[in-house]
């Protein structure tokens, strides 16, 4: 018997019908012996619709008067998805019990529609479970100290979720979603692609940033930081599969190096088409050019993903990003408006039509060569590489986009990565 | 400068564009120099939508667990309300903040489904409302004593907005609704119907609970209670008629006799036509044969409305008592099997097609003859009275269904009602 929790998403609550069926799911569990919290999404379609309407009515200038509106609003989803559920698994016959945020309470900041938890009371929930009974929170939302309505953000309830399971000290976090678990690569690109069994922490994070869009990032962190042994697994499977079959089934995000790890140098290969670089061209090389460069592009509200800068000649260099490709004309113009005149640069120049492909692997920190051997697959193929950025478990290059799929199924191909390790 | 209480119901919340003219209406009365707290109800169709889910979710027994679920739903909708109608004061350039009933906090006890208010915190509210915002409150529901939302069942909105209006010590509580004001009758019935410009608190009871459904008759007695001037009126006037015209409009609740009332005898005509008349005849005229009655009828959950006993002779009496006509062929049933075989009782009759009507009138408690006039007019038309009933304020007739019109008509002339008194 142990303290699980349950996330599902919102297409798993998406109709009565499918929620009964996480009710039955949940229920199996509960009578295997084990203490069940369960965290659902709202039913799928349900956050933006509520969003919808609060954009129809939006006033000219967004305050965080109105952004603690949007929370009010968007909070909702979720009540009504634990309500429900809970009216299910009393329906099955269990003693149910759903609390919003406000309620365990799940404490976070004040910054609303992107609020962060602070800490989580497990005294109620906790005196709930002793008393034989299902817990059932809301995802995606807490209470800040002015006693407001706070939500987490997009695909909050991940996290919601993993906090929940550090609070209260969860045997295991297991997070039911569309997907049966982390793959080597995207099985739409690369038919060999392979679940992993086990992925470690911190290769997942680089997943997951690189597009691997399986689970929220932030609730990668905080797993990561709890140190909460997190399970992605599917939830079309049929409820009623065996209990000890579900519980091995999907990608365990492990954070013990030596136990029970795959040992592959490369356990991913993860792709980004949505970029667009942008470089300026005869940079004079001195202090605070990439400030200037930089924080110009931030204080418009510009996300930068890949930043490069090399080695200057004749005291000018080429200073390189990407951004996203919607943001990419936007960038372009300020710079030739606003940086350019001032910095003594010679051009800007851009190219839209790119894509980023990543290798991922907690292998490659001891392994020398994996970058090398990556370029080599790439330079057989005929492939021009255009930048290159490393981290210690991560090697990625930016391409044209056009090469994008051709490169992943190489490098799939050539990391074994087709070759089930377990 | 007074501080005003809006209460707008679910039609005039339907849509965004009818949100964004409440929210100009509140702003026209803001501006006006009032302090106003407005209580929307849920978008129509929204309370339904959410309990239809939880419906086909139920689980077979309604336990307590199961009606903490139901509020936990329903409470939502009006929490999107609000949120809505905050933004849509913000859009309009006014300070507005939304607050849910556990925010306030409005402390019912824990009657899941059916609450009653206990009391409403004004400190929180009083602070916003000083500092020149809007403030929008959740109608419909509260917390209970173990921190869990609870709801005050339907048209419960009605309720909040005037113990809002009383714990604040609002100068008024307006209720825009779909009907323009309390009228001497159904003007589908009788074309000449009038609208009352005012009507005292003790009619507005009586027209309420005999069918004049403008107002949830909770919120008329919580207004009889704390004396909160309470005013029905039209959502459908546009919102940028003149304030004073709109401050005039509907019909007004009062509670001082002497002023400004208006001096008919008779208010209003009320009628109800859901109703089944059921006579137990020859019961022995001895103590306890009522409860016998209708203790067994109550126990079955029906609702009793008219109860009527005449003085017996040769040692037997008929009771006669109507109910709901849906509940009709339910009740005949009951008693025959389990009342009249142990009453020494002849045998029960009943008749399904009558309908009850009643004319409601503060001045009846001062003027003799009211309802003997009644009776003649009833009589002058050929109608067969059945039942009698009064009241201090009404007396009540249950006659045959086919004539209720007839019987309207001919009592709304012979009381004056369709001159207009003001």
């Amino acid at each position: 018997m142990a303290l699980i929790v349950h996330k599902y998403g919102g297409t798993s609550m998406g109709s009565t019908e499918r929620i009964r069926n996480v009710a039955k799911r949940v229920a199996k569990w509960h009578r295997a012996g084990h203490q069940m919290v369960v965290v659902p999404s709202a039913m799928s379609g349900e956050t933006n619709r509520l969003l919808g309407l609060a954009k129809e009515l939006a006033p000219s200038s967004h305050t965080t008067a109105y952004a603690r509106e949007l929370d009010m609003i968007a909070a909702t989803g979720e009540q009504v998805s634990v309500g429900l559920l809970a009216i299910a698994l009393q329906a099955e016959g269990l003693e149910a019990i759903s609390y919003t945020g406000w309620q365990v309470p799940v404490r976070t900041d004040s910054s609303y529609t992107k609020a962060r938890i602070e800490s989580i009371d497990d005294q109620r929930v906790r005196a709930d479970l002793d008393a034989g009974k299902v817990v059932i929170i809301t995802g995606f939302q807490g209470i800040d100290g002015l006693g407001h309505i706070t939500t987490l953000g997009r695909g909050g309830s991940d996290t919601s979720a993993v906090a929940i399971a550090a609070a209260m000290k969860a045997a295991e976090c297991l997070i039911y979603t569309d997907v049966d678990g982390v793959y080597t690569t995207d099985p739409r690109i690369v038919p060999e692609a392979r679940r992993l069994h086990t992925i470690s922490f911190e290769e997942m994070l680089e997943m997951a940033s690189l597009g691997s869009k399986v689970l929220q990032i932030r609730s990668v962190e905080f797993a990561g930081k709890y140190r909460v042994p997190l399970r992605v697994l599917s939830s079309f499977t049929p409820w009623d599969i065996p209990l000890d079959e579900e519980a091995k089934s999907g990608t365990l995000i492990t954070f013990e190096e030596d136990e029970n790890m795959e040992q592959a140098v490369v356990s991913g290969i993860a792709f980004n088409r949505d970029e667009a670089k942008i470089t300026v061209m005869g940079v004079p090389d001195k202090p605070g050019i990439a400030y200037q460069i930089l924080g110009a592009v931030a204080d418009a509200n510009i996300d930068v993903d890949v930043i490069l800068q090399n080695v200057s000649h004749d005291g000018k260099t080429d200073f390189s990003f990407t951004v996203h490709r919607n943001d990419y004309a936007k960038t372009i113009d300020l710079l030739k408006e606003k940086v350019v005149p001032h910095l003594g640069a010679n051009e800007v120049v851009g190219d839209a039509k790119i894509c980023k492909v990543s290798i991922v692997g907690i292998g490659m920190r001891s392994h020398a060569g994996v970058a090398s051997r990556m370029f080599r697959v790439l330079s057989e193929e005929g492939i021009n590489i255009q930048m290159i950025t490393t981290s210690e478990i991560k090697t990625s290059v930016v391409i044209d986009e056009k090469y994008m799929e051709l490169a992943v199924r190489a490098l799939h191909k050539a990391f074994d990565l087709d070759q089930d390790a377990a």
